[in-house]
């Protein structure tokens, strides 16, 4: 007897909701986490998957923060330290514990600031990777409010006119409520694209598109492979949004990607740009070390939160609503596409690759885990 | 005797600040502005001369101001109804009025509360044009805070995949303390150029490069002269930065475009998009009923603004040290360009070429102010 198994229209098998998010919380728990952490840490991952933004979800669950925990780049317990706080503000050192954890903690404090003050705003140092932007921005807007966060990263990106990568892609993240089924959710690096997007080109065969890496002459290059290979040695870099120079609007870009570095680190007086790479100057592993941002607004503390909703959902549908350039039969708004995916997935799960699927199967053979995945 | 004319490296002379002061200030009092309200706003134009940015400065007096006092779009008298207030936040109705003037009430306001509560933010809608938006932010950043601000403006930019245009060039401003001489600030639209510079291109005899504007196929267009009869129609529209399509990035340009969208509207319950056109359906001039959010940040209630400016100055040290692109002797910071301008001006005044001699002339002669300009 075949055993039928659900895939998507890659033919990638798909694990339940509910398997993956236990297997993730008992792995991590393996690995250390707490129990009340490794939920929170499950979750954020999960979402990830929920919305299809796969380059942060469960395929990152080995790499960025097992294998982080096992070279000890990253400490299951999360010892946090609030080294500030008043009314509106928090600062916290995360202790390069789970910077996912550290985050919760944080959007939960800001919150019920923000339901007191109607501003509340945080920064964390001495985090780790905190998993996708969007879902601590999305805790605020499930509370009625507007989150906006962000953080740097190891460094990748050359400011206008420079070669050397000096700073993270660092999202400028943003979601607010609005009248609809979802929200608006504007979560993306400051970068053009991330690494990741470069090597799902080089996968297809494809190049990438000029403009989105600078290399050591000043130039850019589309060979995606070479990019790949250049960018490990930083004989080249990414970009920020706008491109290479100024006449396409670069030092926009660039601009951006500079506040997020500054308001990463200098809120909570942590480090920055180089400091980030995880290497030390024998490229031996050491902390992240890295620096996030939060804000809260409550619109209740302006005109009202129904009043925002619908003004911020009409402008939203007179978007979508407007002409379209021929050959295009949809327009858009940020966090439409991760709600499509969501829609198409949430009685699925979440697809995995053959990858990913190695993965799972390691973990759980490392510590004995009572699983067996719908591929095997 | 020949009189001796100070001129700049285009042949423009220059008029000392005291006098393009006075003078603005004068003129705006002929046109029934309130004499505390006059200093405002002249203060603010010469801000943006004193930065360099000519498309906001002296040359705009005219036709963005005392023109549209003088069709009735613009009110001389600035009556601010307070909407709604509380520790933190503000809501005001600038009915019509100076959009300058109820910025500048908005920004001592948000200050005052930023001392108090460490966070604070404001929303203004019927407002009319703010000037230079690194102003607003450059009152917080002389405090000692972070200002962040954004306004909506008439549509002229249009969504990723679409052609018609909805949004306004939509600036989304931060400026910081630094530990240098002049403060990190980010002032520019989220669209990747602004109306100016296509007339800048067309002045110049050059084309517009590629990607900054669509075209109702789809398209893109470089005819600068084309471009702009074709802007007048609503027959092409800007893009935002990262351009056409989405391998560029296009979508996060266009979504930093809506995010200003929303702040600049749904805080305060104002419109947006099509019914910020200044036109109503038989195409007359009517109110421009302009939006804009205000938020200030106090580094105080983070780390302390010493720790906030010294290491925003590393950033912006280790930034420009980076590594050079072959042919760039240098790698400039946000701010840094009007810095340069400034100490370029401080002791000459601003450069009129001669559309803005005869505007200045033309106010004069029409109020009989006593004023002999250098250039006559």
């Amino acid at each position: 007897m075949t055993k039928e198994v659900l895939t998507d229209n890659m033919g990638r098998p798909y694990i339940p909701w509910e398997m993956i998010g236990n297997f993730m919380v008992d792995a991590f728990k393996a690995y250390g986490v707490p129990e009340e952490d490794a939920k929170i840490c499950a979750d954020v991952l999960m979402e990830s998957d929920r919305r299809g933004i796969e380059s942060h979800g469960c395929n990152r669950f080995k790499p960025i923060y097992l294998d982080r925990i096992d070279n000890g780049t990253l400490l299951p317990e999360t010892k946090i330290d609030i080294l500030k706080e008043t009314p509106t503000t928090v600062v916290m050192d995360a202790n390069n514990g789970m910077g996912m954890v550290a985050s919760y903690k944080m959007m939960e404090m800001l919150i019920e600031k923000a339901k007191t003050y109607g501003m509340a705003g945080g920064a964390i140092t001495n985090s780790t990777h905190y998993g996708i932007a969007g879902y601590w921005t999305t805790m605020a807007e499930k509370a009625g409010m507007i989150g906006i966060t962000g953080t740097n990263a190891r460094p990748s990106v050359a400011p206008t006119f420079g070669v050397e990568p000096m700073m993270g892609t660092n999202p400028m993240t943003f979601t607010m409520p609005t009248d609809e089924d979802f929200p608006y959710n504007f979560d993306c690096a400051t970068s053009i694209v991330q690494n990741g997007k470069i090597e799902y080109y080089e996968r297809m065969g494809k190049e990438t598109p000029a403009g989105l890496v600078v290399t050591k002459d000043g130039g850019t290059m589309t060979d995606s492979g070479k990019i790949l290979k250049d960018m490990r040695k930083g004989d080249c870099a990414l970009l920020s949004i706008g491109g290479l120079g100024e006449a396409t609007g670069g030092y926009k870009g660039y601009g951006f990607t500079t506040i997020v570095e500054i308001l990463s680190a200098a809120l909570a007086g942590g480090p920055f740009m180089k400091a980030l790479s995880g290497k030390d100057e024998e490229g031996n592993n050491r902390m992240y070390r890295l620096g996030h941002f939060f804000f809260v607004i409550n619109p209740e503390f302006f005109m009202g939160l129904d009043t925002f909703k619908k003004t911020t959902g009409d402008i939203l549908r007179g978007l979508r609503a407007s002409e379209k350039a021929p050959g295009e039969d949809r327009i858009y708004t940020a966090g439409e596409k991760e709600w499509d995916a969501w829609c198409e997935r949430k009685d699925k799960g979440v697809p995995v690759n053959e990858s990913v699927q190695n993965d799972l199967k390691t973990i759980r053979d490392r510590f004995g885990l009572d699983y067996t995945f719908p591929f095997e």
